[in-house]
């Protein structure tokens, strides 16, 4: 089959690779219906070291069961499914309490911007949609496999709520789902940070009612002003470079919350008494476990009362991804659809 | 009067300083009829660079009122009372959120340890106690202005309950107080992390379940033995150093929260996916806003149902604080008392 396999920085191939088979009992084999580009696949496409072998990309997909391990019940071929991008077993202490992300048996996704792919634990990282193959509906039910899970969870773990300020720190499609997720939880002040004007737009679409577009000391003391001069109650910080976290630090409430849902690029960072602490400032965040929210949020994707798939602003068939990659690296596309 | 002051690390004196006075009309006048050496003392007492005019010190303080200014009413000269480390208007946002710290009138307290002081914003933060001035209460009732509402609000950050698995880094007195208030709070497990016995003894008379003597990767493995491999819901760092935030990241389990009541004598530090994100940490705490919680402690300590003044095991007069700071920094004594 076709498979979409990175190289290096700025070298994705789309190649010939062998079929995925099923190797545990509780495998499935699915034919990809739609995947996509994701923000956080930019991050080695402009570091990543030359390699030999290769890595096989892409962890969010929308998928036709074809062939089920023994242990897999409840799915048949057939059956159109989504997977969050950390496959879990939906069963252990982790999952049960929602964190489907420290799963003993997870792992993450890779290898889905292909024709086809092999899913560990079936069962617990599969859920059915109702819907057919040409739904209108995909682009937006693809967004749970990972950046409306993603943003959502940044919202929940910042304890969003309609008494609660929020800034959010990007505008890529995380950041404007996390917008949209403030929104839906209820929140009637959301600052969005960023600077591409098609983009933040598309953030008032999804709720932000004030959009930031300097950047530094000037975005921090803009966000101030727009927030009582004392700073949001919650920060959703959905880029991931150390400068965001700085940013957040600085339009952050005292006794606030800022939740990271952009993967650190960076290991250390400012936490002392007048960054983090003084303050009684909270830092959470972390890998979505958007499997715990596939449930919660797929009513109001079906129903239509949110449109998350208006992120995708391009589609490109398989053989096109490289092309695709190219285009969100030098911000032509806010998120790229693959289209097998 | 007599008053403390440090003029380097190492260098601190007891002389004669000008009698406190009313300066706003706000202020109180206090008798100092208790104060105390913070283990946050030790910090300046190790690090202060020499200094001409020098620094008074003390932050925590039992006083018999003297004089009020024409703002402050509900007091009267010869109330015995208590303050929080911060004083605060106890009447703005944040003061009312419960975020005494922040308050944008506050401020910490400094020269306690002498025979008198001036308390701003008297009204916010001085609370009466229904004691006489000679009561055996009043280590206890002492403990009410910081490390007592420091170790609760550790416990409280970090969402402490029937639960949650806990592990306290730090045997000092906030330690200690911490491990008190988890078991206040319902924890039925609570691993003390600290290797003075005299200190891990008080500890388990305070709720501790287990004691983790060793230092290092070696007592970051022994509380993961003790909490099911997989680390502990709720670490309470109260102490500070960089190696004690490391020590809670080891011993945390996905999922969990770090709250940090020791005050960071670092900048930066390890928040990336390795330590902090991948796992979805959560990382809370602060300066403790104790005059929110002195109305909730204040009857468990008048009621005798915990003691947390067990704390102070040397008590010394007024001309021997700077015995009392050398005996605290060499651990001959966990907490010192100073009777003017």
């Amino acid at each position: 089959m076709r498979a979409t396999v990175m190289y290096g920085a700025g070298d994705v191939r789309v190649e010939d690779v062998p079929d995925p088979v099923l190797q545990e009992p509780t495998d499935a084999l699915v034919r990809i219906v739609r995947s996509c580009v994701c923000g956080s696949d930019l991050h080695p496409y402009r570091s990543m070291p030359a390699s030999v072998e290769g890595t096989p990309m892409g962890h969010e997909f929308l998928g036709v069961v074809e062939e089920t391990g023994s242990d897999v019940s409840g799915f048949r071929a057939g059956d159109l499914v989504v997977a969050p991008f950390a496959f879990a077993d939906n069963t252990c202490a982790f999952c049960c309490e929602g964190l489907h992300t420290s799963c003993p048996h997870g792992g993450f996704f890779s290898a889905a911007q292909a024709e086809a792919l092999r899913v560990p634990q079936a069962q617990g990282s599969l859920v059915k949609l109702p819907v057919a193959e040409d739904s209108a509906l995909l682009p937006s039910l693809l967004t749970l496999a990972d950046v409306f899970g993603t943003g959502h969870h940044a919202a929940v773990t910042a304890g969003v709520n309609q008494r609660t300020t929020v800034t959010v720190v990007g505008d890529g499609a995380v950041g404007l789902l996390a917008v949209l997720s403030a929104k839906r939880l209820g929140a009637e002040r959301i600052v969005l940070m960023g600077r591409h004007k098609d983009r933040t737009d598309l953030g008032r679409d999804f709720g932000a009612t004030d959009v930031v577009a300097e950047r530094g000391q000037e975005g921090i003391e803009r966000v101030r002003e727009l927030t009582s001069g004392d700073g949001a109650h919650t920060v959703l910080e959905a880029v991931g470079h150390l400068d965001a976290y700085e940013a957040a630090l600085g339009v952050v409430r005292p006794g606030g919350v800022i939740s990271r849902v952009g993967v650190p690029q960076y290991d250390q960072g400012p936490i002392g008494f007048t960054s983090l602490f003084g303050g009684n400032l909270t830092l959470t965040g972390g890998p979505a476990p958007v499997r715990a929210y596939i449930e919660e949020l797929l009513p109001d994707v079906l129903e239509g009362r949110v449109e998350p798939g208006r992120v995708f602003d391009r589609t490109v068939g398989l053989e096109q991804t490289p092309d695709g990659y190219r285009a969100m690296d030098q911000r032509e596309a806010l998120k790229v659809l693959v289209r097998p």
